[in-house]
């Protein structure tokens, strides 16, 4: 059960023009499965994409990375079951394979099609079945086929993850939807396990660029389920610029800002319910730290809270322990840290300052802070004037059973 | 049940010439528990220690590591319930004043005096408890009291941990005997949770303070359970200069090289007895990274796999889904690492080579060697001559449970 995550409902996606999305059962890993997806841009679609920085990086985000430094991409194919990570120069002719197999369908250039997998690393994608499974997938394409594709890029999640927002720019509608997945092996860095945002807003390549970069850094870059950083993170952002704004590539231009604080909050929301949906979360805790020298230190700060399995353990059981916060901000690496200037609070509770255990802190406090299925933790470093948020949730008993019985 | 750790014998444990131990029940956090040790030294004994890197270092940590350098130390208190630490100015008040009544029992300087604290953190010291409790374990202090002080410093551990050799330097027999807790927290950044080593070596005390960097760099410093490092770690090494061999100062000579060996071998196998009774663990898993340009790489790689929860729910299964390996090596910061050239075995088995499985790994074979309860994992990055070697323990239900009702 995902914390407070509202049922993603088919009618809440809205179609993005220049988007078709279609999906089938490739028996990929798995019979009687949707685990093939194929999403067809239009012809004036602009892409930007951010991918894992793990050095044992999947054959498919090395193609990719490639396809999108030379040009145009008119489609992108998403299987699961197999991440297609592990998998040596094979792996890499498969990726290709499916890339060829794709662009006979869609009648475009192989160097227009952008592969992702997701699945077991080590295991060789079994590309026949990838590419027989292909023309139906092409066959299902429709532009309100967001909801279907959000199910067929699921493995261990237990719901779709998707997200929808209009804003105004040009006196014209501008829709801006997404999906992603991914629920175990998440620690994102530079991107996530597979995420999708779209738009049909004109915006210029230059600004696509930074806007991925920077959504990603603030969404998908900040969180983590396990610590562990995938092979196979991708995050893209697509602007199909079917809207009929005029191009947006002033990055001081009102147009900018709406579409930027548009983008940057359906990312955190995708992010989030990846959390709110992590392999046997009960919880979901919002680790904010201010007063640091700089993000860096923060943002060590706050993961060193949320990847400490002790503090995670604590929070699965309800248990105000609020030592381990403090001892994971002592290990987080910051040296020259004074830990008797530094505050702690559990919501709007403050635990900690002076070195120790804040003189009006009553455990019941704690505790009853600790009760509810969100919850905040906050820590000023008071050192400086930076500041990073990391969400994250608790360890529980079904985190160890998913992942013992993952292949199985 | 620790992994093929044998049970303690009180018999196993020789005494150290210059060395008395005594214990009590203090009731310091709980009724009806040994939770208290005196440990009193010759006056000639030299004292070198490693504490730990978190900044949230313990009260009686700080205590130690001035007391220390300022000279003879003459006694150890050690209290397990409350770690005492994130206690701030009150906590330091506490440590010193445990150290004023220890000097009156024993009729030394409180300078004299090195305390110890394991337990819960963030919670104050119940200072007037451990004191009056002082006098009983000082009057029970005893040549042969090794076996039940490690008894008396266990917290979740769930079988006392020793270490007992003898060795022939200048044609006399030379101890070392030695205790260590410590089951959940465990990441030490310099020293473990508790360790204590005693020998009735004459060593010169700067050979004692390099064997005691080296001891703890190869053993404590070299194990994980949980990747905590805590606030308390602490490992101390004891010469009690009883033996009555020529002062062993010259780090060329037989007896500096015999004396070496043995201390390092017993700080290891203290070491290891905490991983083999890390909370809930079910394997013991040897992870030898070799090939690295320098030795912070192969630690990096090993803690990156000895860390990583999904590759140690898959231990915890028995299930060689060995692609987490993969992505463990590949987010371990490497930037330049060359994934095509790696080679990985578990056990005898070549797993991966050429970035993905080796044309000869067969699933039956790794499933053979994950049913076993001791596995290594070997690397070879192929990049350098370095090595390192850390030793980790599987990650179980019960690691989430012990950890998510130790307070209660």
């Amino acid at each position: 059960m995902p914390v407070n995550l509202p049922a993603l409902l088919p009618d809440t996606l809205h179609p993005v023009p220049g988007v078709r999305l279609g999906v089938t059962e490739a028996g990929i890993r798995k019979a009687n499965r949707r685990d093939l997806t194929v999403i067809e841009l239009a012809a004036e679609a602009r892409v930007a994409g951010v991918f894992t920085q793990n050095r044992f990086c999947a054959a498919p985000v090395q193609v990719c990375r490639t396809h999108l430094a030379q040009g145009s991409a008119r489609a992108l194919v998403i299987n699961t079951g197999v991440a297609n990570a592990g998998t040596g120069d094979q792996g890499m002719l498969d990726a290709r394979t499916t890339c060829v197999a794709a662009a006979r369908a869609l009648n475009i250039a192989p160097e227009q099609v952008l592969p992702f997998s997701t699945g077991v690393i080590l295991e060789p994608l079994p590309v026949e079945r990838l590419t027989a499974g292909l023309p139906g997938a092409v066959a299902a394409l429709r532009a309100d086929g967001w909801f279907d594709a959000a199910h067929a890029i699921m493995t261990t999640d237990t719901v779709p993850k998707g997200v929808s927002r209009r804003i105004r720019i040009d006196e014209r509608d501008i829709t801006i939807t997404g999906i992603s997945k991914g629920a175990g092996m998440i620690r994102p860095n530079m991107a996530t396990m597979l995420g999708f945002l779209a738009t049909d807003a004109v915006v210029s390549q230059p600004l696509l660029e930074r806007l991925a970069r920077e959504a990603a850094d603030l969404s998908f870059n900040s969180i983590t389920v396990d610590g562990d950083t995938s092979t196979n993170d991708s995050f893209i952002l697509i602007a199909t610029g079917q809207a009929g704004n005029a191009e947006i590539a002033d990055d001081t231009s009102p147009a900018w800002l709406a579409l930027r604080e548009a983008v940057i909050a359906a990312a955190i929301e995708l992010a989030q319910a990846i959390v709110r949906d992590g392999e046997g979360a009960t919880k979901f805790m919002t680790i904010a730290v201010k007063g640091g020298r700089d993000r860096a230190e923060c943002r060590a700060v706050a993961y060193a809270i949320g990847q400490s399995p002790l503090v995670k353990t604590a929070f699965f059981a309800s248990d105000p322990n609020l030592g381990r916060i403090l001892a994971a901000i002592g290990y987080a690496g910051i040296a020259d840290l004074d830990v008797s200037q530094l505050r702690v609070w559990l919501g709007d509770v403050l635990v900690a300052e002076h070195g120790g255990r804040a003189a009006s802190y009553r455990e019941e406090d704690g505790a009853r802070i600790m009760a509810d299925a969100e919850i905040g933790i906050t820590v000023d470093l008071a050192r400086g004037q930076a500041d990073a948020t990391v969400w994250t949730c608790d360890f529980s008993y079904d985190y160890v059973k998913i992942n013992a019985d993952y292949r199985s």
